[in-house]
């Protein structure tokens, strides 16, 4: 398994995926600059009269909700519906799920268009599930990891998707795996947009690999071992921000093989 | 008063409020990331739709007018006025102000809406202050520090305000109290937006602390003395930004208490 | 010759120009860096209430459409249309040329806006210059630097404009003169907006100089030589990005004249 995921991160550097992002203000720098260190190619853009356009020529699409308005949430949903007609995957990162009434209600609608694989910390996974199901034990901010795969479990049965729990241990799962990841260091949490670009390398591999939850495990296991390593020589998180990107270029197979710690719990 | 602010700074990291931001988007990622480094928890939400749901949740609201429109200034109308009702403060950043009518009509839109601190320069607070006063000495971009205090004491004084002149000596001020503080490094003028995060971490600093006085002092020693330090390990403003970054996040009492420079003129 | 750009170099930090930028969402926070390491100051606004104040104040203006959308080309129209009555420089970043319909139609709508100057890579050159011309050969996204001189070549004729082609060689070409400058190192395309940048600081340097084209090949330079230096001291893309701001703030006089390759084919 550790020598496939490190073939596919090889394989994302030949072949450049070209990734749609419809994300948010906070992280377009620091996103673009690890899809960049990583392999892929970004492309940022949101104007109406594009989209579809866009769409026609990348290999992938993201849609984060961190700095919606409704001008942007037009956007993502005529990517979304050009994504899904022309089979490309596409990755939902629900920031701030939970937080107000108005980010549920986009949500809910763009859960409608059925999005290939999700990205979310546990409390966004629990608010996104809460929305359309019936688990109604409540949804805290401080969330609890085994109520999330609940969650998780919910969405990938109903959406036919492929979730993704980040956090301390990231949890990948569908309906036929589920994966348990456990890279990274606590100061990444400290950094603004980690998990957008993770959301960001989700999507790249999903570019360039058919299983969903193998592409969720490989961008996952890549920034997890690269925020590990990075973190040994960082002294806060603004130089470990830049680390990161730095380590997510250089990155040695022997360095990923034997930092990585993968469990695989189903499939 | 040096150990007064020492705990503040420790406070912020326990509580870590939640913060508000309608920002520009020149600075959102640094910004973001000097609060998460300092212990804040930053949101950065603009939709019409859910102004007042984020301030319902959030303990206080930044609105920095950097790349303000149409749009922008509805929203921060809204959440000013959200902030008022719930009684939260907001601090208003006046960036730009004298620069075009109508960041001096909207500015003095803002004002009306009476923002608890507000933080400029020299040049924007004096600019700040003409557009509503009978001062008519001119307002020069190679602005003077006394013609700024009087600028901020008419401020300070018609609406019930605590200003911040941020310079070289950073000057806080209400009709109470008036604090002087000689960190930082000259080098910091060269990094864009640090105005911008000291604005954040005075929102931060307000969140956790009644006095706003106290709260901008505190938000202003930590930045002054973060960015000194950082500059004697900096080879030029890009490893500024990131080494200010990280001594937010790292700074130890030690270095605070023997860095910090402050005179108490009032109060 | 050298002698001549060095100086052009430390006259930006003497003057520092105003440079008002109409540019993309990702790299606001870097070329807002860049220029203020190089000597100049940038605003970035785009409000249309305040578009012809603010090229009243300004010195020189970046029109960069990477992440355009209906508000802001009308932004951008105003601008460039003011800078044009004004006589003030003003410089076009086509960011994506030739990626969708949209953004061909907005460009030609902007080269009929006469830029002073246009920046962007062989890919770039050729479908803007496609767009208007009997030019067709095809446009590849792995561009011909030849073809790419024709288009060049082209669009200063038929526009009355300098265009720098920026790659492995940067071509700096108008009626009159050509120019080739070789420095810069692979990595500097693994970070995002350095081309962003390196247009930002075109339109410094004409904000002070009266030769189009000298202008460009001082600010290519500078941008080249500082990040073939930074280059030498970057572990990746991460630790690059900031490097290359520190060098455009303490790049020596010595290390530019040592390091800078040029060779002036025509004028």
């Amino acid at each position: 398994m550790k020598e496939l995921l490190w073939k596919n991160i090889t394989q994302l550097k030949k072949e450049t995926p070209l990734i749609q992002n419809i994300t948010n203000y906070v992280v377009m720098n620091n996103t673009a600059n690890a899809l960049l260190a990583a392999g892929a190619s970004p492309i940022m853009a949101h104007a109406h009269s594009e989209m579809e356009d866009m769409m026609n020529i990348c290999q992938a699409l993201v849609i984060n909700i961190g700095t919606l308005d409704e001008y942007w949430v037009t956007a993502m949903k005529k990517a979304a519906k050009q994504a899904n007609k022309l089979q490309k995957p596409w990755v939902l990162d629900p920031v701030g799920a939970g937080a107000t009434p108005y980010r549920d209600e986009i949500l809910a609608d763009l859960l409608r268009l059925n999005p290939t694989i999700i990205r979310g910390n546990a409390s966004e996974i629990m608010a996104l599930a809460k929305h359309n199901t019936t688990i109604t034990k409540g949804v805290d901010s401080s969330a609890d990891s085994n109520e999330a795969i609940t969650a998780a479990n919910f969405l990938a049965k109903n959406f036919q998707t492929t979730v993704c729990i980040s956090g301390i241990t990231d949890i990948i799962l569908n309906e036929e795996k589920e994966v348990h990841l456990s890279n990274g260091n606590k100061m990444m949490a400290k950094i603004t947009g980690m998990g957008c670009s993770a959301t960001a390398l989700v999507a790249a591999f999903s570019a360039i690999i058919k299983d969903t939850a193998e592409a969720t495990v490989s961008a996952m296991a890549l920034l997890g071992v690269a925020g590990e390593l990075a973190a040994k020589e960082s002294k806060g998180p603004g130089s470990l921000q830049l680390n990161i990107i730095d380590k997510l270029y250089n990155l040695s197979e022997e360095e990923f093989i034997s930092t990585l710690k993968i469990e695989i719990k189903r499939g």
